[in-house]
């Protein structure tokens, strides 16, 4: 599965239900979230106010499955590998099919990733430990909180890269370039500023090692902004299963500037 | 007035009702459209999906008068020199305070406008040839429809700064920096290629010389957004008087990288 059209046949002919890191490789992946239009206006609104950790990729209109402008003809309801379905903040199920689900008044709101920037600092010889150790990245609560946008709040949720001073400062400039992508670091260096007491222990994902002389760099996450829904308990959600996302027609040299436009 | 607050403070009290170019010099300015929440939702949409256009600064809860985020206890109603009155498409007042028109359902959408990168470009020497002249800056609808979204719909329009061809480019790279003032250049130096057919007749604006050896450069412009929501005619909004501008805390430099974090 070479493109993003590829991984999405595949998802909807059911052949495909496994996790997307490393398919369609230069394809943007995106994170799902869907819900109800009322519900989806203030998240719309915490995207807004939260640029770094929920940069908005795509929005679709009430109903319409079709996210037309990172992907024409797709169908958000079938073609991710796998789902989860909230009710009242409790995952009730995970299916790999969302079509039964479906309602005329959800909208789909696509998130980018760290997908995006991870492929550009590894093409600059910047290291990203969590794939050299074959691990997930770690991600960590911190105390900064999230502009508050309706029924929306909660604390910023990092992910943590460890690397060089010197390749710090690269990493900064290369993803400066990304913002659809979560943009520049949100800190260097100093774990406890930003409330976090152990950065062998992270609250999501598995911890890394940081070795003599690196250290650790903090990007805005994508887990935020879940974190935010399911904290704020809709009576209704469909999202993607983690690790499992949406793969675009945009290119990652797509997101490199302005954005989408 | 040499800060956003004084400019506000005048216009709250009833002392200033003039134009803003050339006050509070350094301090963002935005265009306002305050519409209730649910044409608010389709024209946060057109916003998201039209960012080069419709740079959103802020965006305020439903009913909330304050722009929290880009100028804390300000207040939409009173404070900006001038506004419009519209009811379905029509223009019915140009009070100098809102207050009266208030109403518990109505959303502030506050984007972003030129002056940011103008004052970059004279920083850096490109000149700003209405400013040179002062004249209004020409504005022109092309043939680019923007992505629509719900009932808002409609052309691109641009202004337009002539510069060598070596100021266009060096105002390309500064101005890519402002993703929030519009942004790099839409387009240099072809207006057949998007649709005007003279660049000495202007839609809106004034005509402004072009000299020997320059090209005309095209920007998105916030007209854009304004021309949409006009031509949708809904049922009411209010709008800054055209040049009477909402001035901001944020300084120019906040919008230098990223946008608003």
């Amino acid at each position: 599965m070479n493109t993003g059209a590829e991984v999405r046949a595949a998802c909807r002919s059911g052949a495909f239900t496994g996790p997307t890191p490393g398919l369609a490789m230069g394809y943007v992946q995106a994170n799902l979230v869907i819900l109800p239009r009322d519900w989806a206006w203030d998240f719309l609104l915490f995207c807004q106010r939260n640029p770094k950790p929920c940069p908005l990729l795509d929005v679709t209109e009430p109903g319409d499955p079709e996210p037309r402008f990172i992907a024409a003809g797709a169908d958000l309801r079938t073609d991710l590998p796998a789902y989860r379905i909230w009710e009242n903040g409790t995952l009730v199920e995970e299916p790999a099919d969302a079509t039964r689900f479906w309602r005329s008044d959800l909208v789909s709101l696509l998130v980018g990733c760290s997908f995006t920037f991870e492929n550009a600092l590894l093409a600059a010889g910047v290291p990203v430990r969590h794939i050299e150790e074959g691990r997930n990245v770690p991600m960590y609560r911190t105390n900064v909180a999230c502009r508050e946008a309706g029924r929306f709040r909660g604390p910023m949720v990092v992910s943590m890269r460890p690397m060089t001073p010197g390749q710090a400062a690269t990493a900064t400039r290369i993803c400066s370039r990304f913002a659809l992508a979560h943009g520049a670091p949100f800190q260097i260096g100093d774990p406890a500023a930003i409330g976090i007491r152990d950065v062998d222990r992270p609250d999501f994902g598995d911890a890394v090692a940081i070795r003599p002389g690196e250290v650790p760099v903090f990007w805005a996450c994508g887990v935020t902004p879940q974190a935010a829904v399911m904290e704020a308990k809709p009576p209704f959600a469909i999202t993607h299963k983690p690790g499992h996302m949406f793969v675009s027609d945009l290119k990652d040299a797509d997101l490199d500037g302005e954005g989408v436009t």
